[in-house]
Order: C-alpha cells, then sequence, then structure tokens
C-alpha cells in the first residue's frame, strides 16, 4: 500500500497551513509513495527554482535508506564520504538534511515520504510532520 | 511573469475534469513556469510510477526549446538526430510527443508549460488544453 | 502490497526450471516490486556478464511506463524517439524488447515486475511468464 | 575462476543465516563475480527501496580497488577527495564503508566479492563473511 493522491494532498495542504501559520518562508512539498515515486508537489509563489529537486532529494533519500533525513545529516556528519558515495549509488538524488520525512500507517507500515524545502531545515520538517499528522499518519523524521 | 500556485493547481483539476469525462487512463499532469521549473504536479491513482518524469519531459522539452512537443514529435519525425542531440544538450529531459503544451497569456506572454502523460499522446494533449483554457489562459500545443 | 522475497525466489525458479526444461540458453532473471526496485536476481553460469542490466532494464522500464517490454518494443518502432526520449527521461534503464513482463495479483493489482535475458527475446518472455505463473500470479507481457 | 551461482546461493543463504541468528534488521545481499558482475542478489522484506544499490556499491567498490570496503573508508578517512575521484572515475558505485568483502578460494585466487547492507556496517561485514565462510571460502574484509 502508499499513499494515495487524496491522501498526499491533504499532507501538502496541512504542510502549507503550518507554514503560513509559523510564517515560515515559501515552501515546495513534494510527497513521494513508498517506491520513491512523485505522487504530488506544491511550490508556493516565492519559492526558488530548484526548491523542488531539494525538497524530492530529502524524500527520496528518505525512501532509498529507510531512513528520514535527519538520520541522514548525522551520517553525514560522521561519515560523508559514506553519504556522497551513498548519493551516487542511488543515483543522484539524496539531500542529507531535515525535511525529508518517512510517512507509515498506525501499523507502522511504509508509505512514502515527504520532502519540503524553503525554510530552515528545522522548520521545513516540523511543516512536514505537520502534514503527516493532518492526515492522521505518523510521521519518522529520523 | 509566470504562472502562479494557484493558476497551476486550477489547470491541474480543469486537465484531470476533462480526463474523467473523457473515462481516460490515470494521469499525472505536471505544470512548469516559464523556466521550467515545476510549480504543481499531481499523478493519479494508477498511473505509472514514472509518469512524472515522461510528463515533465513534454512540458520541459516544449519550453526549453519554445515549442509544444507536438512539433517536436514532428521534428523527430524529420531529423531524430536532432532531437535525441537536442535532449543531452538540454540536460535529458526532453519527450518529443504531444502532451506538452505551452502557456501563454492574452497578449501572447510566455507564463509556462503543462505536461501530460498516461493515456494516448492525443488524449494527453487534449487533457493539458482543456486544463489550460480552464484557467482562462491560451495553450499552444506545436 | 509488493512482491515479497520467497515469492521472488519462486518466480526465479519457476523461469529456471521452464528454461532448462526446453534447453534455452543460460538465463538472467530479476524481480522487481511495484516501485521498480530488485527484490531477488540470479544470472545462470554462462550468462554473460551485463546480463543482470539488460533484465534489470527490460522490468525497469516495464514498472515505469506500466506496459510489459513487449509493448514498449512496439512503441520503439513506431516512433524510437519517443523510447530514446523516455530512457533519459526515467534514468537510463529501458530495455524495450520482450522479457520484461508485469506481475498482478488475481484482482490485477501490480506487485512487480520480472526481466530475462539470455536467449530470444520471445523465450526470454517466455521463461518470465512460467515463472510468474509458478508462483500463482498473473503475468501481462505486453 | 569465479562465482558460480550455486556457490552465490550458498553465500547468501549463509549471510541470511547468520543475520537471523543476530536478530539484525532485514539485509540485502549481492554477490559479485572477479569481474564485479552480479551473479546472485537477495532483498529481505522491509529492506528500504535501494539497499541492493548500497550493497552493490560496497562489493563493486571492493572489486574495483582489490580491497574489502573497510580498507576504502581507512582511506576515505586519510584522503576523502582519492574515494570521491575514484568513485566518479569507475563509474559511481564505489561505496567506502565495511561490508563490502573480497571471495578467495584456498590459494588466494580472486573468485569475486559480496556485498551487504542494512544493518551497521560492521554487521553487514559480519554476515558477509559468515556466508563466505559457509561456502567454504576466505573472506578478505579488508
Amino acid at each position: 500500500m502508499a499513499i494515495d493522491l487524496q491522501t498526499a494532498r491533504t499532507v501538502i495542504e496541512g504542510a502549507r497551513a503550518a507554514a503560513r501559520e509559523k510564517d515560515l518562508k515559501p515552501l515546495t512539498v513534494v510527497v513521494l509513495d513508498a517506491g520513491g515515486h512523485v505522487v504530488a508537489a506544491e511550490r508556493e509563489d516565492g519559492s526558488s527554482t530548484k526548491r523542488f529537486e531539494i525538497a524530492f532529494g530529502k524524500a527520496h533519500g528518505a525512501i532509498a535508506l529507510g531512513l528520514g533525513s535527519r538520520a541522514l545529516m548525522a551520517r553525514a556528519e560522521q561519515q560523508p564520504y559514506f553519504i556522497a558515495a551513498a548519493t551516487a549509488a542511488v543515483g543522484g538524488s539524496l539531500v542529507p538534511v531535515p525535511g525529508g520525512v518517512l510517512v507509515r500507517d498506525g501499523s507502522g507500515t511504509l508509505l512514502g515520504a515527504v520532502g519540503v524545502s524553503g525554510d530552515t531545515s528545522d522548520n521545513d520538517e516540523a511543516a512536514a510532520v505537520a502534514g503527516i499528522e493532518a492526515a492522521g499518519l505518523q510521521a519518522q523524521p529520523d
């Protein structure tokens, strides 16, 4: 089972609502299914040109290695050469900073991942978590 | 000026509504701004894993060369080596079949492009045009 | 839902048994999940060095576009420039000849794909189908 | 001479049995021949989507430079620019952390390599060594 489009839209709406409430910078939100493929994406007006690619890379890296992108940052701090090599190995899209959050259902099954980019990494992650919880799902940021 | 997110959402909604009315296969719709960057995307349930990449490639190729992807197909029929070379030159994402449609305002200014993939190329293009017109904008399919 | 490892092993065993019964050349069999990721692979002794990559490309292309690789061959015959462009767009691994077969359960849900390479494309496909049926699943070769 | 398929299956079975005995996380095990080409691979249920690529990269890097991937990690700690450059030079798949183990016969002849990914790098390596020894062969982790 994977995130369907209606759920993805709910996640994006929830993430954006949380961002507007906190007055964050314009965000880009990308939702991937459990195979790492795009289900839906929205780039808010004023979010820079390649934010889709950054947000995608956070979520794609999380799916690829089965860890939220905050855990990938910790690994990058310890072993930068591992993250560099893994990025090449998985095909070039793995952004190891917070904001790529795994999505699980109540029984722990992996459904997909959400990537957010545009504000600080911590704020990006908080928006992703808010969106996931708005859809009644479990967020795994690391 | 470029397509803003609200307009992109209207385009996607219009394209999907037209597709459901004609009972097309599940579609993926991608909207790019005038710089060729993702504004919004939705992949309907059942649309295959890499449809985002195909739809993106149609729209990205259209922006890259300033022609709807139907015109790129005509060129591919005449000079396949040109399209192959252009694909490499622009960075690998240029899909020369109908379904990549330029978006212009009433005075002809380029605002962006829409890419659709999932059904036949002709039906993909018709859905893209319907979405653009639903937003009160001008569609240029070739 | 996707193919689990035990099912993948059954598919490979079934494909290889069919190949030995028909006295085919040494085969490589790759099983992917519904997201296009490797679950299991075996390369028979004497199967050439890059057969994994060819078999993977057949199955990966099938998952990417939601069609068995026989249908991708038909498209390549009609519009070679589309297949060339799609190959670039999906990341370089899409081999449009028979032998990449989608796997569905009894209700039609996509579970993954099987790629086979080593003998003629028709024989490769027959082995893939035999393996899928040995696991009690539905094969979609085009 | 190189690892044949039957031996590769024995290695994978041994690695997985050792992993289950130690209650490791779900692993992906890849066996390459002496030319660095896939002989067999298995991804256990729950092992994340790109673990094949990571495990492959450990084994491929080991074959590429003739050293177990633990030695590549030591080199990465000392000269990260060398490992980055070598990764590009060999085609992008060289993952310099433990878990890529060379396989030799009793007289020291190189037969191939095993790559494991899914748990800690040390545990991945231990599973690879256990698999190689289960097949009566010599493991070279560094």
